[in-house]
């Protein structure tokens, strides 16, 4: 184990815990006392039909994006019971520097999926809260893969769905890119597999990663006009810094690469034998398939053969020059856009 | 010094080598014993206006684009005498891993520009050749580079010149990008600031570069594609481990890393106190814009702003899936394509 306060209560919470005993994860492998970290807003109601599932992207948290719960906003604490999940392995939910278990301990922790994730998202829906239908499930980059999980897992209980900035399986591109975003951790100074004595040694690691992020993340527009001038940087190099490197840093490498690897093997076709036109065929829900226009992690151009392959989606790209950040919301404009698109599909009969 | 045969005469030659003594460097460091390793090919007519300059790109030699030469191809050495020329610090001329000289012995090794160079190569041309004028400059990336500075510093004497693939002054957003590549070598474990002890030790580093170049190097429709089968590879594992790590991971990760840094600060606007427009209104060549249409690296759009900056420009982008490594020429129709659009430049007075 290793401590690190970036996860704790004080910087992530307030956040609880949901148990499961011996869970089967589809790599084989057993977790034995899986916790999952969540966070919830607003009310459950009695008939508890009032349900929006929130799964978080890669390196984030149940903390991440709570900017878009509020009164008056899509995600309305006053009308909807919103649930925030913690990935399995993210550094709040059983993690590899978190578990006192030496068998899944640091460079130990087993290969987790997408689907590990929504089957104890799942649990913790139904055992915990007994609900059987979700308004909403949204998530963007990794969350949206959760979201196509849910969507095509479990297609009676999931009403409407909003995948935004990624893709129901990962492209053979996407997959190279993320084994570059790996390679900066696996290939450090400092990781010995996983088996590293402080975070602090895989500081340049992390650095790295944040360039290699900050290089992909946002378009070439975003750079071009200095849009981080309106982003609240005076200089780019503070932009690297203060925004790319200082996001990144106080994370757990170990939590970054368990969320890579599922990033990078996320495919909902496996229920359907790798057809993905008939996994997608699976899905009820009403889906607003929602991109970044200038989105080079999971383009625009692919999300639309998504949609094409969904029977009730609308395809609604996002204009930011963000790029695949835009979900971040650091411009009102990307913020109340997003925000507007949840309240419109939320208003569709499901 | 370490030993690598990569860069020998059987691998990278036949070169040859201009001495140049206490060459001083836009940094402001010296180098004392400079040795530009070049190759040569056809013959220089009586009256030495004959010549086509040819620098290469990162990560390459005088040898990696000699496909381009031949009877009936643009570059016709019954007709021409052709010159390519290796940067300094490329591995081949001086360079971090075979200099002698300790005070730039491996990480030792000053910070070489693009400027540094072109005016090596220009001593090798005026002094070794008594060339005064140049029918074709012409470069891949980093070779593109070269042919802007050449075309910006010594406008006389260049005829025409064709940037494929480059930009006259990297971008902010390119920049980042080749952080990222550098973060690749400079984070490894072994890497030491460059004073490691042998190149096996960087494998994993050379590999992960190789993968982060797999992803940006190739468009994504390539890969949707599978286009890496018409290029031979029977799977994608085998087009990253036999083609890109392939290239990677014989080289000497310094010469890497100084190519690299060159790339990241290119910038020919130095040349008129940083207005890139005055700088490129300099030029007298005729020059053919060949920017790749999908190119992630340097976009069209990029070098579409340098040709509208340029007096006699022709914007010309390249059709290939292939994206930036296009050049390589792996698909005959590009090589076909690049060929004839040199043929036409050549054809056109100048």
């Amino acid at each position: 184990m290793i401590s690190n306060d970036y996860y704790s209560q004080e910087n992530q919470g307030p956040y609880s815990f949901f148990e499961l005993k011996d869970f089967a994860l589809e790599s084989g492998d057993t977790i034995a006392d899986l916790r999952i970290a969540y966070s919830t807003h607003g009310t459950l109601n009695e008939a508890k039909d009032n349900v929006i599932l929130f799964p978080h992207m890669f390196s984030g948290t149940s903390k991440s994006l709570e900017a878009y719960v509020g009164e008056g906003k899509a995600l309305d604490p006053t009308q909807y019971f919103i649930i925030f999940p913690n990935q399995i392995g993210n550094g709040v939910s059983t993690s590899p520097h978190n578990t006192e278990d030496a068998s899944i301990s640091m460079g130990n922790f087993p290969q987790v999926t997408i689907g590990d994730d929504v089957r104890a998202q799942h649990a913790l829906l139904t055992e915990q809260f007994g609900i059987t239908e979700i308004q909403l499930v949204l998530g963007w980059s990794m969350g949206a893969q959760q979201t196509y999980e849910w969507a095509v897992r479990y297609p009676d209980m999931v009403k409407r769905a909003a995948p935004i900035g990624g893709t129901a399986k990962t492209s053979d591109h996407n997959a190279i890119m993320v084994e570059g975003l790996i390679g900066a951790l696996r290939t450090a100074v400092n990781f010995n597999d996983g088996h590293y004595d402080c975070c602090e040694d895989l500081d340049q690691a992390l650095c790295h990663l944040a360039v290699l992020f900050a290089s992909i993340g946002v378009s070439r527009e975003f750079y071009a006009k200095e849009h981080w001038r309106e982003a609240g940087f005076e200089t780019l190099e503070s932009f690297l810094v203060d925004f790319w490197k200082a996001w990144f840093r106080p994370m757990d490498p170990n939590a970054l690469v368990v969320m890579l690897d599922k990033w990078q093997h996320a495919d909902v076709s496996k229920h359907a034998d790798g057809d993905l036109a008939a996994a997608l065929g699976r899905i009820k829900a009403v889906v607003h398939n929602m991109p970044f226009e200038q989105d080079m992690m999971f383009t625009n151009d692919e999300c639309r053969q998504d949609s094409n392959m969904m029977a009730r989606c609308e395809h609604k790209p996002i204009p930011s020059t963000w790029g695949h950040f835009a979900m971040f919301g650091v411009f009102p404009q990307d913020f109340a856009h997003i925000d507007n698109q949840l309240k419109t599909l939320l208003a569709i009969p499901a």
